[in-house]
């Protein structure tokens, strides 16, 4: 093999930024602090990584991290592209990650250290899988040919009983909404284990189904430790379940993958302790590099946050983090992007004009269990708002036609343009 | 069941601190934007998590996370802790991990969030099997009963043959080491693949074992996809090898969970990726808190860092790790701390006399291979620093007595007190 995996950085520090970049290229390839015996310049060569890139960035006035050494007025950011021998680990992704995410972030002449993107060879699409349903399989699944994906997510959290919990999905299925999910605090607990949910949801949904030919999807939330994930799928599968959940940070991607290989079902993934890694813009991974990851390790609905959220980031953080999922990866299945949070009917023309596609899955929790007719009136302002922005209408346009969505508008406020 | 578990944060906010706790309990919880149907108070009361705790603290002078909303002339920092019922998640480390260390770290009224502890109940030591032998079966293994462990790393990380590989290794058994392994950059690439270096390390080290009675142990990175993992470690084992290494963030702790459950083998657990979760003050989980769920997940070696290391953390933060490592967790056996980065000899004093213990594992890269008088005086220099340190003897009477530490101080500078 004589591909590279070239991995970019965003750092900060006080060393001249070419001395820093060889600092970094040299932890994470044949370094430590002295040269040593069997160390010949023939090894540096062939194993060393190398700096392929460097490019001078504004200092943003955030604090240097922690630990950080040298002068901070010499203190200079800068965009880095640092090319590593894919001989170094081979296209395995778990030992991809110690060499580009590894101990770099514990460098102390680095007063920042972001990796935000990796570029891949095409050794890693041989060797895993990507999405097995993506956008196609999702959409026949739910016999949703076309359109935004509307979805929604088990409101309270957590809490409801396994009866409570069917009659909620038999309003949402009647309302015709195409996906539930558990909420990512709903795992395998004593009140509501997965058994009993699926025992309880299935039978509504296959009903539903019987009747209508649609089949909403509920995504189970499987998430457990590894060796149980397998047999948390079958149940799901065996009762006619269409789509399973896990929490990709907390089996972790190579957990991800492991389920992957298994599933006969769409992945939904759930992106719950994410900000631990990236809400920093001084050090950890962000998430057009991680979003590949999770993409190349299987999953085939990936959350992105969604415009006017009540979480941290930006419209232009989320709408990146959207068309980073949208773009190519290696000949994969193209994924889902996930957009929840804060998600209600009045953001569909704003969210459409901006991303141009409908190959979106949007969630909204108190948006539809919330709305002040039901949720089968949630389901509706959302369907109309996102057919109106589809159509190219205005936002007055579908307040002309949906009362469901005025009636929103008169909980959550103004639709936003 | 009625127990809980008890989740410290440090957090940053311009809220009033008892609202901000109380939005975190409730995020993690029950919570959505707006109040939906079937949210009764009894749900809320059941399942709700309770502030538990709440002490302010100075503000540390670091900016707040990036999208934090408030007056920044308002904002405080406190420690908080929230109590979670059991049965909202159960004794599952990958559901605990959604509910303690989820979606909490992208709330945009915190402009800084950090796990600092987890205090967990009994139930997770009744499910998670905890290290499988820790120190005893370590020192056991090594036939080492006493003193501290001494160890280090193939160096330089990647570029050496098998056959270099195997040379290097005879004479680092010769010199008398306890312990060596891969470094985290060498995985199962195709210069020097894992099975390649098992056959060529493990007869140098089975005939030293039949010929001293002691066998190093060499720690072998078997860090791969989880489908990979039991095969590896089958190798290792089959050869007559004595450990694994695994990269814990890379495989992930559901990873390590799995290995475990597998392994007839000690578990070296390398860190490599932590400073993504933990470097930055504002965001992520500290070691204090991640090492818990590592030991739980059944690590027998687990990575510290070490005093003067290349890397950020100070003394004060390393020994803080090593006492953490030590400290007793829900009955598991002990797990042995690892220090490494940077050490060598003239680091033993210093050592011992902040933590008193010699169960601990010191791995010197540079220090042993870059010894001026090669590596059997790199090990002889470490051994006999260590070894005087416990005995109570001070810096100088080590290097009165010892001439391979006397020419290290040559090469690595001052000895520290």
């Amino acid at each position: 093999m004589t591909d590279h995996v070239v991995a970019t950085y965003v750092v900060e520090t006080s060393l001249p930024l070419e001395r820093a970049a060889e600092v970094l290229a040299g932890e994470q390839s044949t370094g430590t602090f002295v040269r040593v015996e069997r160390e010949s310049d023939s090894v540096r060569a062939r194993f060393a990584a190398q700096v392929d890139g460097l490019e001078e960035l504004p200092l943003t006035g955030a604090s240097a991290l922690p630990g950080t050494v040298g002068d901070p007025a010499a203190r200079r950011r800068a965009r880095l592209r640092i090319r590593f021998p894919l001989n170094n680990f081979g296209p395995s992704l778990p030992n991809l990650m110690a060499a580009v995410a590894g101990n770099l972030f514990e460098i102390k002449e680095l007063g920042a250290i972001k990796l935000v993107d990796l570029d891949l060879p095409d050794a890693f699409a041989d060797r895993y899988p990507g999405p097995q349903f993506g956008v196609a399989g999702t959409r026949r699944l739910v016999s949703r040919p076309e359109g935004a994906l509307l979805g929604t997510i088990v409101k309270p959290s957590i809490g409801l009983s396994p009866d409570e919990l069917a009659e909620l999905v038999g309003d949402l299925a009647a309302g015709g909404i195409d996906f539930i999910k558990d909420d990512e605090l709903q795992g395998n607990g004593p009140h509501a284990p997965l058994a009993a949910r699926i025992e309880a949801v299935m039978p509504v949904l296959n009903r539903h189904a019987e009747s209508t030919g649609v089949k909403p999807m509920y995504a189970f939330n499987i998430t457990d430790d590894i060796d149980r994930l397998e047999r948390n799928h079958d149940m799901v599968l065996e009762a006619g379940g269409t789509c399973i959940m896990v929490c990709i940070n907390t089996i972790g991607l190579a957990g991800l993958e492991y389920i992957r290989r298994r599933s006969q079902l769409p992945i939904h993934g759930h992106r719950a302790g994410f900000g631990a890694i990236s809400r920093s813009e001084q050090v950890g991974i962000a998430f057009r590099a991680w979003q590949k990851l999770a993409r190349l390790s299987g999953v085939d609905h990936l959350h992105t946050n969604g415009i006017s959220n009540k979480f941290y980031e930006s419209d232009a953080e989320v709408l990146e983090a959207i068309s980073a999922v949208q773009e190519p990866l290696l000949g994969t299945t193209p994924a889902v992007p996930v957009l929840s949070s804060g998600q209600w009917g009045g953001l569909a023309h704003a969210t459409y004009s901006a991303v141009g596609s409908t190959d979106l899955l949007v969630l909204s929790g108190g948006g539809i269990h919330g709305h002040p007719d039901g949720v089968r009136a949630g389901v509706d302002s959302m369907r109309q708002a996102w057919a109106s922005a589809a159509a190219g209408e205005t936002v007055e346009d579908a307040l002309d036609s949906s009362g469901a969505l005025r009636r929103a508008v008169e909980r959550f406020g103004p639709a936003r343009v």
